[in-house]
């Protein structure tokens, strides 16, 4: 089968990749292709088939229709704007998360292949004046536009699913921790950089108090959880195929206790406490209290302690000292 | 002020336009001119301020340009294809209930004169596996394509909203009935016809038993709750722009009955019964049970009596005998 990532450049598409590459099989059959489409392309990497890496827009459908052909089997939808940028530059998150995803679907309608299409979705797609806990049948309610835009992501893939134009299924991510790589903008990237940094002998800077609560899983339970979920049988989709995908709920006290615990007390004492109360204005007002009742039954799993999250790192990601 | 109607030639449209004309105002100012829009140049009426009929095809981006000048301050975004349509010629649903919507939000950001936005959304939004009774913030898991497209309207109407870009309001409308004209094909059509056409001395055929319950408003009661949405202040809609229109779940039994109690038993007599198992498979999957608690509390109604939509029809639409 040929496997196609769109926005296989990212942190978890890289990971989805390689760790397909490695296990060489999906949904029972043998991997024999794969495609990275990235706007920029992505960096190849070592596969038992042949791997092409190519740049995809996916916001012009003339893209799109490149890269998508009768021959793939698998999409994994990764592309997208964040969160911030989406509500920086409106006409990038509707044009790449809201267009982009349509495209895809258009595409996959015109070639009548009926593809799986795995769609990341996200928690964003949750807010506003909803009670907790959240399930995966809690109102969207989306206050940013990248939760707006990936809510109607989750609805076209539903209705082209039901008419039998594609095979989806979307998964609502967590915010994902340790993240590898280069401190981001994001409001969220205190979340990976007071571990990443500290683990890496540098400072880092925390801006929100240790009881800050959130929702948490790490790069590498989100790619298992990816690939099991392609693997779902459409018939235990019922009739809606995006869910919230397993996380678990910790303080920034709780996760640096557990990097502490794995690797002992001198990265702690790198975190500056600085409030900042911009950053803490807009994370307070994240949800936290998931229940991913639909994916927990249908296999899918959270990490078991936080101190995975820091063992995952410093086993797939942390450069070479 | 300056009102623009499209889908200006429907029967909410209509109805709205000339009620309207005979308030002569909104939101506290006086109407001084109103555009007419739809595919087909809708039919003018007296009104004491200059009116203009054009037509206009939402799913193209110039056209609605044509239309939205920076001197409009309401909008009604009524123009839709009907459910049947959108489920037969998924283009046309995707092209005028999808793209449609986004090209009127897009040219009022364009203007960014952040008109009033009057969205027509459906309670075919609602479906699936999802419990009774429905509430505002039960779960839009729309099993049509019609329901898929209002629900990608609403999030869009709340992102532009939250964004000032607009000042949205989105209501879900119960099924209109009496309505006035003639048959349409819709699968709801019975629920007007078995009324319509006995009152007007004709046979009609209901499919399905006299037990079957459904969720229903009349047409004077959809406008006047629209025109009390439109002056809704803004600031009372909270975090979500989208509410169940009141309506009141009645059976066939009852309907008839209110029929029977306002012109006396002839026309009853009038209704055939025969059974259609293919509207009657797709009419009972349809929700009933609707707690509209939010535009109750903000001072929409419901018809007091099914007696209220019968002589509501007689007095406004019934053909000179």
């Amino acid at each position: 089968m040929k496997v196609l990532i769109l926005g296989a450049a990212g942190v978890i598409g890289q990971k989805l990749g390689q760790t397909l590459a490695q296990r060489g099989h999906l949904r029972g059959e043998t991997i024999d292709a794969m495609v990275l489409a990235d706007v920029v392309a992505a960096k190849p990497f070592d596969a038992p088939f042949p791997l092409e890496s190519v740049a995809c827009d996916i916001s012009n459908p003339a893209s799109v229709a490149q890269v998508i052909g009768a021959d793939v089997d698998v999409i994994y939808l990764l592309a997208a704007v964040v969160s911030s940028h989406a509500e920086e530059v409106l006409d990038d998150g509707l044009n790449i998360n809201m267009m982009g995803t349509f495209h895809v679907l258009q595409r996959c309608r015109e070639l009548e292949t009926a593809p799986v299409v795995v769609f990341s979705s996200s928690n964003a797609v949750y807010g506003g004046e909803v009670p907790d806990p959240i399930i995966d049948e809690t109102f969207l309610n989306p206050q940013t536009s990248y939760g707006t835009q990936k809510a109607i992501g989750e609805l076209l893939l539903n209705d082209f699913s039901r008419r039998g134009l594609i095979d989806g299924r979307g998964f609502r991510l967590p915010t994902i921790s340790v993240r590898p790589g280069k401190p981001n903008r994001a409001a969220s990237g205190f979340m990976s950089s007071i571990l990443r940094e500290p683990l890496n002998g540098q400072e880092a800077i925390c801006p929100v108090s240790e009881e800050f609560s959130h929702y948490y899983l790490s790069p590498r339970k989100c790619v298992e959880n990816l690939i099991k979920g392609t693997e779902i049988p459409a018939e235990d989709l019922g009739e809606n195929r995006c869910m919230i995908m397993p996380g678990k709920q910790w303080t920034i006290r709780q996760v640096i206790d557990a990097m502490t615990a794995v690797v002992g007390p001198e990265p702690a004492k790198l975190i500056k406490w600085e409030s900042q109360p911009e950053i803490e204005r807009i994370v307070t007002g994240w949800r936290f209290d998931f229940q991913p009742q639909k994916s927990l039954k249908l296999g899918l799993e959270a990490d078991n302690s936080f101190e995975d999250n820091i063992r995952y790192y410093i086993e797939d990601d942390q450069p070479f000292a």
